[in-house]
């Protein structure tokens, strides 16, 4: 249990981490210190936020435990201070990152199941809590949301979600299961990446 | 009741489907099938997701009742399976619109009212419902919301539910009422956009 | 409290008025008067709004109290009536609205202590009632939204929001607490505005 807590709290920070960077990367915009703490803030929150006021899930995490908050402020400290070396290790960041977006997407749709929300929103609620802080993030800062680009990425949280699932249903061990969920999501992320797979197009005839 | 129960889901997999279209006509982007469900689920949903979080109306319909999930998911099958009809029958799919967006309106409206909001808050609401999901899919897609563009679309769902309140405010029969709310909202977009209507401008002096 | 009571309807007209005044500058697009209603909405509820629905404060304060949606009614007829006299009096604007975010954070501040969220947590929901507003109407009408461009806004919000706290912990009288709080916010607008100052940049290295 307290493990977990901590895997929460690092996945906070990692979450200010690349969200802070991200911001940091946009062009023609202004990019002050402020926009960077808020757009790491808004990246660690919105997903788990969304998901618990869509659940009536009160009082939300980081209005409940200023913990939250802290960790995304050693996020953001991290990201100005240790600025140069974010850039050179880029492919460890892809590591972290899916790992954070694995270790939401087991919470997000645990506390679903938890909340007795049927199986199939469940899932989609564990996609939401892993990729919605993301996707504010994105419209925010006016791009088009990483989820609509070519990279396979809520398809990967999906995966993992029914995965955790099917397993709770067949009451495989819950660390286990978390952890299975967690390594799936990393391995579709890093698999599809590499070898530059996507869905399948959907377009209108012409 | 019962029947009132099925056209909303009818309504939710109509939403769906012009969702998907949505998302399969934008150029420039990365058209993939997740793209095309999951902004069927945002515009299917968003609208009254958002009114029941407004409200503190517990738990959220899609969260509730799986049902919903399935009717977005069958109108993404729908969607996929005859892409190239859809775009044959472009007019019936703006009349199914105007009524999907009739019900909506009504709904909201009905359900605003019954928890006590005031007349002018449960015609916003009723609005909301109606008109969000697509507001939501299109800054997510990075377009300029249609609500902001030259149709007459969320002044169509403010009159149905102002016609609405006035009629239950009359005791005219709930069933009725509902009819000709939908009727109006369906006509005032039929006949605006037939004569390319539109409301006055309204530009700041140089 | 009354006075209270009137200037949170005073600063919802003026947020009303301010944000139908941005719809009505966009270029580009079909500015009707719809537009310039729901744009006034929009910055005038969403921050207050946002902020009741991460704390569950129900009901939210528009669909409790018809009379904010009248002040925004009253300020929209205002905008539209004297439209050639706002572009005027565009320093007298800012410095109205620079009031009108120093009570939002002060309002947001105090609602949120007053739930038990922790001190930094209220600091975050006091800039959010102030901000969101703005953030959300912009990212509607496809800006990038003013917190991200030079100007020192949402920093201004953060620091009133501090000192409220300080100060309340302090026990200071709370109505003077909120004069000089408000008063803070209103400085560092004026001042960093009047100097071109803004915060610190931060840009990765190439």
């Amino acid at each position: 249990m307290d493990l977990s807590y901590y895997m929460e709290l690092m996945g906070v920070a990692f979450f200010a981490i690349s969200g802070a960077l991200a911001a940091a990367e946009k062009k023609g915009h202004h990019n002050d210190i402020f926009s960077a703490f808020f757009t790491g803030f808004i990246t660690a929150i919105g997903g788990g936020t969304l998901r618990d006021i869509t659940l009536g899930n009160y009082p939300v995490a980081w209005v409940r435990d200023g913990n939250v908050l802290w960790a995304i402020f050693f996020g953001f400290m991290l990201t100005i201070l240790f600025a140069r070396y974010w850039v050179r290790i880029r492919k460890a960041l892809f590591l972290f990152d899916s790992i954070g977006i694995g270790i939401y997407t087991v919470i997000g749709t645990k506390i679903s199941l938890g909340a007795g929300v049927n199986p199939f929103g469940s899932v989609i609620l564990g996609m939401v809590s892993a990729i919605f802080g993301g996707v504010i993030r994105d419209t925010l800062i006016n791009e088009v949301p990483l989820i609509f680009r070519k990279e396979i990425y809520a398809t990967a949280c999906l995966s993992g979600a029914t995965l955790y699932i099917v397993f709770d249903y067949l009451n495989v061990d819950k660390n286990w299961n978390a952890g299975f969920s967690v390594v799936l999501v990393v391995l579709i992320r890093v698999v599809t990446v590499r070898y530059n797979l996507s869905l399948p197009k959907f377009k209108l005839p012409e």
